[in-house]
């Protein structure tokens, strides 16, 4: 574990606020990483499968065929089964969500060669009741080869 | 979101190296947190149990009462679930992993009032095929009142 | 198992009519037990949340913070997972349920000390297709420490 | 809910002592149910399938041939979904159970007519750490058509 | 594994296209097994349930009773999850699919006694994102004593 | 559904006898699909991962990385979910089985594009007690992009 992983950049960029996340971004990319990161408040849990997809979309960080968005809706389940711990429900189970997200593709681990680009998916915010303050956090982190 | 919740304790501290997340945990010491933090590699998921509890009785964290053993054991099993996403298994499914890990008790935000210490657990390693390079990151938050 | 858990004395209060769950709940008044018991039939699973949480709320169960809050969530949460046997969903894969619930709180057995109050949820009642007849016995009990 | 269902019958005789549950057994046999009553201690799920199956044999309460078994299967996997509330699992998550276990073979509710004989598995015991009194009550109810 | 078994038939017949289906019907009407083929698009979980029991009693094949649709409900549930891979859920992770059904009913092994009647639920077709050509094939098996 | 998916080659080959399925292997290499058909018997999950990624390494069907190995390993763990519908364990719920598997390397459907390979897994056997005809069969496939 001493070298740096994809997930802990996306780990990085995710529990960070928006402007030393925006740094963090900016300093992997000389290592061949493109990442992008982005906030979603709902109960509605597709609509966080909507959002992650959007933002990856729109900075062009997988090519717009069913190869490579299967691998990032893969990676957006296991973030999703990390994020809610279990069965992936919000509005079903009365719950809510506020969270931040991070996606990055390039190697698995910096500066190591393991056959083709990874994308990691993080997931990282409150979720609880309905009602202001009854809310703790939660993380999810999934990772596919792309 | 504006305010540091255990959660983001707890993932500093795991995400760190040792030196570095010593640091953290004195830092947070003034804020009322106490916490620890090891690690376990293994094929075994009730490893990681022994592992975590072991840890923390040592530190005195918890009183040795079922009454915050559960809290503990629960906080854990919730780690594991967002670790493994989804079923929480390794060896019967041919995975080992590496794993550094942390544990937080303490308000579950800063200088916020939620009726009770709550304790935070965070896994974070390498999870894969029982062969070198054949792993990737993986993450784990549990948190439950105590 | 010579002693009484908190568990039967919910389990009791559930599977009795109003009128003796009633008296079962005043008999553990005594040993220091604050019960509540109710009903609720929908195919909507945020509803039995819902009923359960009101109902707690309305006797003064527990105290309006989310410290004992997250405590009674989740011990909901493992009583819908016994009951729905596996995912919990009704109306998604097309069942509908009418239930009896009782919350209880208090010590894990009759005067034993554990460290702290418990809370146990039971939901008891019938589950089954939207026909009249078609439908079966189901049972959940979960139990959280608060 | 007016009328016993053949989980009711099979919930009574598991929460109930031996004495008292071989009453409840004997009363409704007048009513055309068959049950049996039995207990196992261990940290291992499949020596719950055998308890319950040897017990069921010795009784005569199936027939034995693979129709009635794989209902009485699936009514043991039923009810221990419930007991575990979630993923089946004892000693990978470190976790031992006592309990007691009631099956009941017979019509789904008394003195109506369904189409055929039911099978009713009941689980209650204490489950928790490898521990002396570090455990709570757990219930499962599974039920099948035969 | 010598011997054709009441799965393999229900999926020869789910994996052909109609007129080849129907032979296959007609084939295996000769050794006692009564079967339908139907389809079904949707986003909706429930509808799927509602599609397959709708094709069987419109054929006849099960009695109108509640001891034989449990069954029939459980076999379904079965293929779903298989279907699924997990969590059963296409609209809330944002999934659609359009599958081919078939439901069999005879004897476990053609020429084989077992202690009665089974029935096999096989359901296959494409999975995936609400986009044309964005989606992979699945499929599901359930059987169950009837 | 008018075109041919990778799914329904490696169905058809576990579906076949030896003879057939080496046919059927061969017809589809003109269409670019490599694939290997083995089996395996057991009642350890990890087995059954050991024998698919034997086979595919004996057969040059993979390049040794971990990248393309990851992509097996989710689709062989996808196949497996569904053929336990649910949780994945056999020993553990005192299972065994015995199952033809089939693993496929090409394009995701027949003469279209979809931006890269992909991998279709098929286990196709009887499950069930230890004890000689009391099983029933079960299928599971499991596709990723490779």
């Amino acid at each position: 574990m001493a070298h740096t992983g994809i997930g802990k950049i996306a780990l990085q960029i995710a529990l960070s606020d928006q402007d030393i996340g925006q740094k963090i971004i900016e300093k992997y990319e000389n290592k061949g990483y493109i990442s992008v990161r982005g906030q979603v408040g709902t109960m509605d849990v597709k609509k966080i499968y909507a959002a992650v997809e959007t933002a990856v979309y729109r900075e062009d960080m997988i090519r717009e065929n069913y190869h490579e968005e299967h691998a990032l809706y893969h990676a957006i389940s296991e973030a999703l089964s990390g994020y809610c711990r279990g069965s992936v429900a919000l509005d079903t189970v009365l719950r809510t969500t506020g969270l931040e997200f991070a996606v990055v593709r390039g190697e698995l681990v910096i500066d190591e060669v393991s056959g083709g680009d990874w994308i990691a998916v993080v997931l990282y915010g409150f979720i609880g009741s309905p009602r202001r303050g009854f809310e703790h956090e939660a993380i999810g982190l999934g990772i596919q080869s792309i």
